[in-house]
C-alpha cells in the first residue's frame, strides 16, 4: 500500500455520501489532510501532539468561549471565509469582517442615542454616528445594527462575567426614518487574544504577538439587504497592520476626533448590497 | 487583497516561529488549510458546522474516551501516518498498524500462559502464542508485550466501567528464554466504532459503515528493538476488506484454528527491527 493509494481508498470510501456537496467537502478534506501530512513526513510524535492540541481546544471551549474559533480567526481561515464568501459583493458596498469569538446574541435593544456604558472602566466616552445605506445611496429605515465591543480595560463583558455587567458595551439599535443610527460608548482598545489556551500557548511558541488592533464589532441587517458582519477600526491604534487574526481592511478604519469637551465623535455608514450570492 | 495574498500573508507571520520544525509544519498547515477552503469555496454555514463538529469533538473527549484519535481514524490519517513512519522498516519485520482510541496505559503483568478473561462474556476461548525474534531469526528473550481486545460483547472494557472490570482482556507478557510468548483470551468479535458522538454521526451522514474488522492489539518492545505497534486480525472476520479505520494489512491477518475441545488456538510470530530511522 502506498501512501497515495491509501488517500484515494479513504476518498473512495466516501463516494456513497447521500449528500453530494457533503462529499464533495469530506472528499477534499481528505485529499488536502493527507497532502499536509505527506509534505511535512508528520511523525508520530507529532501526531498525538495534534491529537492533544485540538481535544485541548474543544475542551476550554463553553457557552461564551470558542477556542475553535479564535484558532481559525489567527490562522487566517476565518478571514478567508470571509474573502470567499464576500469578495463578489456590489462595488460600494461596505467591506466585510470576520465575526470572531466573542458575539453573543440578544444583546439588549437600546433607543436611538442611548449608552452601550454599564461599568465605568474610565475609558473615553465617544458617540458612534451615521447613516445605513443602500448602494444606490438610499438610506435605509429600520436596519438593525448589533454591535460589540470590549472594555477599556481590554476585555468583553462575556470574558469578565464576575467584573462586567453581562451586556456592557453590546446593544441592538435601529435606524430612524433617515437610515441614521448613534449609540455612545467608550473608545476600544487593543487587546492580546485569551493568553491561557491552546491557540494562546500556539501564538506564543510561534514567535507571534497576540494583539488586535482597536475596533467595534457590528453585524447590520435589512429587509430585503444581504446581512454585513464587519468590524470599525480606530485609526490610531496600534497592530494595524499585524492585526493577529487578519481583520483589518483599509476600507475598514475610521476616526475617533475630539470635539471639544464632549465625547469622541465617530461617523461611519454601512452600505449594504442586495446581492445575495 | 486576494485570496492566495492572505495565505501568504499568514504564513510569512510565521516566519519568526523559533523552532524550524515547528515553523515548517505550521506554515505548511496554513498553506493545505487554506486551499482545502478555497478549492471547495466554504462557505458561512460550512465553517460554522465544522467549528461545531470539532468543539464536540474535544468536548467528548475524556480520560478513557479519545474521539479526535476516531476521527484521525476514520479519516485515514492515522493509517497514513503509521505508513509515512513505518514504510521503511526492515523488510521481514512485522507490519505496524494504527493504535486506535482504546488503548489503556499500565495493563496488568500476566505470566507466560496466564488468562486475561476477567469477565464471563460467553466468548470463544482461544490460546494465542508464538515467538518475538529479530528479523534476523534469533529469538529475543525477555521482549515485552501489551495486549488489549474487545470482549465477545463487541465493547473494550473502558467503554464499558459498569460492565467489564477495567483491566479485562489488557494484558502485559514476557518473551522466556526461548522467546516464545503465550497467553488466554477470547476471540476478538468486529464491533462498530461508537456511534453516539460526532464522528459516529460523520460515519453515518456519509453513507459508511461504522464496523472493524475483529482483531486484538499488541504493542512489542524489547531492549534495542524498534517498539512494534500492530493487530492481529482474524481470518474468518467480516469487513477485512472494508475496515472503517483502513487500519487491516494482509499480513497481520491469523487463523484461529480449532483444536479438538480445547481453546482456538492463533499462532503469530512478531518479528523486530533494530532499524530506528
Amino acid at each position: 500500500m502506498t501512501e497515495e493509494a491509501l488517500t484515494e481508498e479513504v476518498v473512495a470510501r466516501l463516494d456513497g455520501t447521500p449528500d453530494l456537496r457533503l462529499r464533495e467537502v469530506m472528499q477534499a478534506l481528505v485529499r488536502h489532510l493527507h497532502a499536509f501530512a505527506r509534505e511535512v513526513r508528520l511523525t508520530d510524535a507529532e501526531w498525538i501532539a495534534g491529537i492533544g492540541f485540538l481535544t485541548e481546544t474543544g475542551q476550554i471551549s463553553d457557552d461564551v468561549r470558542q477556542e475553535f474559533i479564535l484558532l481559525s480567526d489567527t490562522l487566517g481561515l476565518s478571514s478567508l471565509v470571509d474573502l470567499i464568501n464576500n469578495a463578489n459583493a456590489t462595488p460600494g458596498a461596505t467591506e466585510t469582517t470576520i465575526l470572531g469569538p466573542f458575539y453573543v446574541p440578544n444583546s439588549p435593544q437600546r433607543a436611538f442615542g442611548d449608552s452601550m456604558i454599564e461599568f465605568d472602566d474610565g475609558g473615553e466616552l465617544t458617540t458612534v454616528s451615521g447613516r445605513v445605506l443602500g448602494h444606490d445611496g438610499s438610506p435605509i429605515p429600520n436596519a438593525v445594527l448589533d454591535v460589540w465591543q470590549n472594555s477599556a480595560n481590554g476585555f468583553y463583558a462575556v470574558q469578565q462575567p464576575e467584573v462586567q455587567p453581562p451586556t456592557n458595551l453590546r446593544g441592538i439599535f435601529h435606524t430612524d426614518q433617515q437610515g441614521r443610527y448613534e449609540f455612545r460608548t467608550v473608545r476600544p482598545k487593543p487587546y492580546p487574544i485569551p493568553a491561557d489556551g491552546p491557540v494562546g500557548h500556539l501564538i506564543d511558541i510561534t514567535g507571534r504577538h497576540p494583539w488586535r488592533a482597536a475596533h467595534l464589532h457590528v453585524k447590520v441587517s435589512a429587509d430585503g439587504f444581504r446581512s454585513l458582519t464587519t468590524h470599525v477600526f480606530d485609526a490610531s491604534s496600534a497592530y494595524l497592520d499585524s492585526d493577529t487574526v487578519f481583520g483589518v481592511k483599509g476600507s475598514l478604519v475610521a476616526d475617533f476626533r475630539p470635539s471639544g469637551d464632549g465625547p469622541l465623535q465617530c461617523s461611519v455608514d454601512f452600505v449594504l448590497t442586495t446581492d445575495q450570492s
